[in-house]
């Protein structure tokens, strides 16, 4: 096989890629017929550049001449172009509307808000391109040939070194690498973990009466009930979770709730880990924006308080960016075997993608990001609580200082009002009502504010969007 | 919050991440006792540098002193190393086996075979490290902020748009972007897919004679029933479809089949898809190494018969890496809802990787890669036709010239004692007979040869270790 020089810009197709079905002996006619339905049907983009009819002829076997006649009379027909020097080449038609192969990338984007904070992504334009970009370089330069090669279900024992390290030393999370499961998201991950208590008989998981709907389904997908604990003055009330008869887990945001934002109180810490041991349960713990707390009065995880009671997942979706889809879990011995069956023929992050990040961890770009990144949002969350005394007396900003959202507390009846206030001056925005789950009580008029989704330029012009709107 | 001078490879812990809770006015004795257990307990590992005594002072609002004498205790007790320039120490332990944080690259690996021609896997020393960096770092320099938050859970337009493109090009397979869901490998993207067609009504997937357990357990996993296809002296024999009513999938390798080798017929291509199209079912076609083959006789994919009625399963484990976990199926209008609805809480290659392999396609390097590697395994395969010709007469090779694999079928009843040999000379390779379905007849008595899997220099020795146990 004798492969051309080709510009990798400009290649042209090679023959054997055309899979053009020649039949019976009128070679040239058949040549253009199949040529023709391939341009029309879209296998042949507009601009592809087609074999010259030398090299095209010696792969279908016939003279140079069929296939430069044929060329010839699509040419003709305005099929093809030909020009010196560029070669024969699929023509662009004048209806955009019958290629099909036009790039998505081209199509006009929905027309965006001028402002957003929805909660959900850290600040992108934060994203450590360069020092991301270093650590995968050195990763892939120096892993080993079987790191290409389908790898453990656990995810790469280099990560998983790292994150041991780390979740000890940030977090407080007693891991060892072997109980460790890296996974493609949060979501991921706990669909795998719903489907393993489900098969190990758990019928119910409790779920906090304020969360995201999404995973509540997620639980019920994998055939779980999902009784909704109470909740009082002091947050979710976990006391109640004696009462539930056939509830083996429990999906708790303690270090800082989603979305309301308060931290589960002590008492309550050790209360939920109590019932998971003496009910042979599990409590599952979202440690979802842990690295961020802002007054000093940071808590290590609940796992730390009995590894095999408590599952941790954490995820680089809002300390990095959601887009690296990367996870983890730190389980219980008796879960391990459970979630990497399942996992196993499931997707899983890149093994390029794991190696840098243990780089990323290792190195301490990790540790310098996160770092950053705290103050950065710290700064915003001041800005907020200022901005809202100052301009919004009537709206209170609720919740511990943590994390890359903040509840909005508003006058009674204001929420509806409010959001549509916000829609017309072009600000995303969500309210705190469709995070309450069925059977928990109404929550309090409120909006919840993701001050770390703007990039730095485009904070003030939000946060001044915001203070426009609240209720004065 | 003042991010103090630190060195990367070497930095201390910060006072904030150590979460001591430290009860009561015996500051520093609660000090030593909270240090000693997170020592103790390896929450902080050996090796571990701590914050200096000012600053844990600073972020515990207690005296200098206190911490310095602390430190000086533990140092004393054998806990802490204490030295000039270096700064305090967690100690190494004499019994490393109180160290639960030791990572686990450092276990012994286990014994490996002297020569792998198990199939699955391409040539891994033969990754095109350099090439794929460029593309990585090209693609996240270029790459808009959005790109790092959620995406579409069909995956980066850009990727889809190059998909289309080079599948139509190479495969001939009608790609349109929007109806292609990229996915973290193939075995994901069937899992997506059984359960869309389990919900849409379907009751079976007919799967061929022989084939991959892990694709039929997938079906098995969703719901589905697997009748297996009955065989005939030209492969499969998919008239028996129209036999199976309840049968609204069937699970395919057409190009080449796995294991056997063979391509399905003109006659039964045409059959399967009409099949599909009388009774309203669907085919998935596994076009898991279609780029590869040697005898220029290339077929497209099936898809291009009636892209309605046939899956397009495509990945690029084969033709670069499994490590990539990077696969894409071009669907049906009717199916691209519900997969998507069951992707979009599953795990997805990471953006960055997606955006990588967008680039890599459109600059040519994966053309050319994919060429090289064609070239390669032709080699490769034409020496082990010779090879086996000049050493064991009694030895067929089977199947077309294509793929990464090949079958060798030996004489009657002799698989197993053959099997055992080659594990005595430190071969690992696998027999034809647990690539047999339940119903399906025995195969012959044969080898499934990778010769893709070694590298290039492991290559001769292995082909050398085949001939040698090979029935004379």
């Amino acid at each position: 096989m004798n492969a051309p020089e080709l510009r990798t810009d400009d290649r042209p197709v090679l023959g054997s890629d055309l899979h053009l079905e020649l039949r019976g002996t009128r070679l040239r006619a058949g040549l253009v017929e199949a040529l023709r339905e391939a341009v029309r049907g879209g296998r042949l983009a507009a601009g592809t550049r087609l074999p010259s009819s030398r090299s095209l002829a010696a792969d279908l076997g016939t003279a140079r001449n069929t296939v430069a006649d044929a060329y010839a009379e699509l040419v003709a027909e305005g099929w093809l172009t030909a020009r010196q020097g560029s070669g024969t080449r699929v023509a662009r038609r004048a209806d955009p509307g019958d290629r099909p192969h036009r790039p998505l990338a081209s199509l006009p984007a929905p027309a965006a808000p001028s402002h957003n904070l929805v909660t959900g992504a850290p600040d992108l334009a934060s994203f450590p391109r360069a020092d991301w970009l270093r650590a995968y370089r050195r990763a892939l330069t120096a892993a080993p040939d079987e790191a290409f090669g389908y790898g453990d279900p656990r995810g790469r024992a280099e990560l998983r070194a790292a994150l041991a390290e780390y979740l000890a030393r940030a977090r407080g999370v007693h891991a060892r690498p072997e109980r460790i499961v890296v996974c493609a998201g949060f979501a991921y991950g706990l669909t795998l973990l719903a489907r393993a208590l489900r098969e190990r008989g758990v019928r119910d998981a409790a779920v906090e009466p304020y969360g995201l709907e999404l995973h509540a389904g997620i639980l019920a997908g994998a055939g779980l009930g999902t009784p909704v604990l109470p909740t009082d003055g002091r947050g979710t009330d976990v006391g109640a979770l004696g009462d539930l008869a056939d509830c083996g887990a429990a999906l708790m945001t303690a270090a800082h709730q989603f979305p309301l934002g308060g931290a589960l109180p002590p008492d309550r810490r050790t209360a939920v880990v109590d019932w998971a041991r003496a009910s042979g349960g599990v409590v599952l713990e979202d440690d979802y924006d842990g690295e961020f707390r802002y007054d000093g009065k940071s808590v290590g995880a609940l796992q730390g308080l009995d590894p095999e009671r408590v599952v941790y997942l954490g995820t680089a979706s809002k300390s990095l960016a959601p887009g690296l889809r990367l996870a983890w879990m730190v389980l219980p011995e008796e879960l391990v075997d459970g979630v990497v069956a399942r996992g196993s023929v499931h997707g899983a992050p890149s093994a390029p993608d794991q190696l840098a990040f243990a780089e990323f961890l290792g190195s301490g770009a990790y540790d310098r990001h996160v770092r950053a990144m705290r103050l950065r949002y710290r700064r915003r969350r001041d800005q907020l609580v200022a901005a809202v005394a100052a301009h919004a007396p009537a709206t209170r900003v609720g919740g511990i200082a943590a994390g890359l959202h903040a509840v909005l507390t508003l006058p009674p009846g204001t929420e509806e009002t409010t959001l549509r206030t916000a829609a017309r001056h072009g600000l995303a925005v969500e309210g705190l009502s469709p995070y309450r789950r069925p059977t928990a009580p109404p929550p309090p008029a409120g909006l919840v504010v993701g001050y770390a989704t703007p990039s730095d330029s485009a904070w003030p012009g939000a946060l001044e969007a915001l203070c426009r709107v609240l209720p004065s």
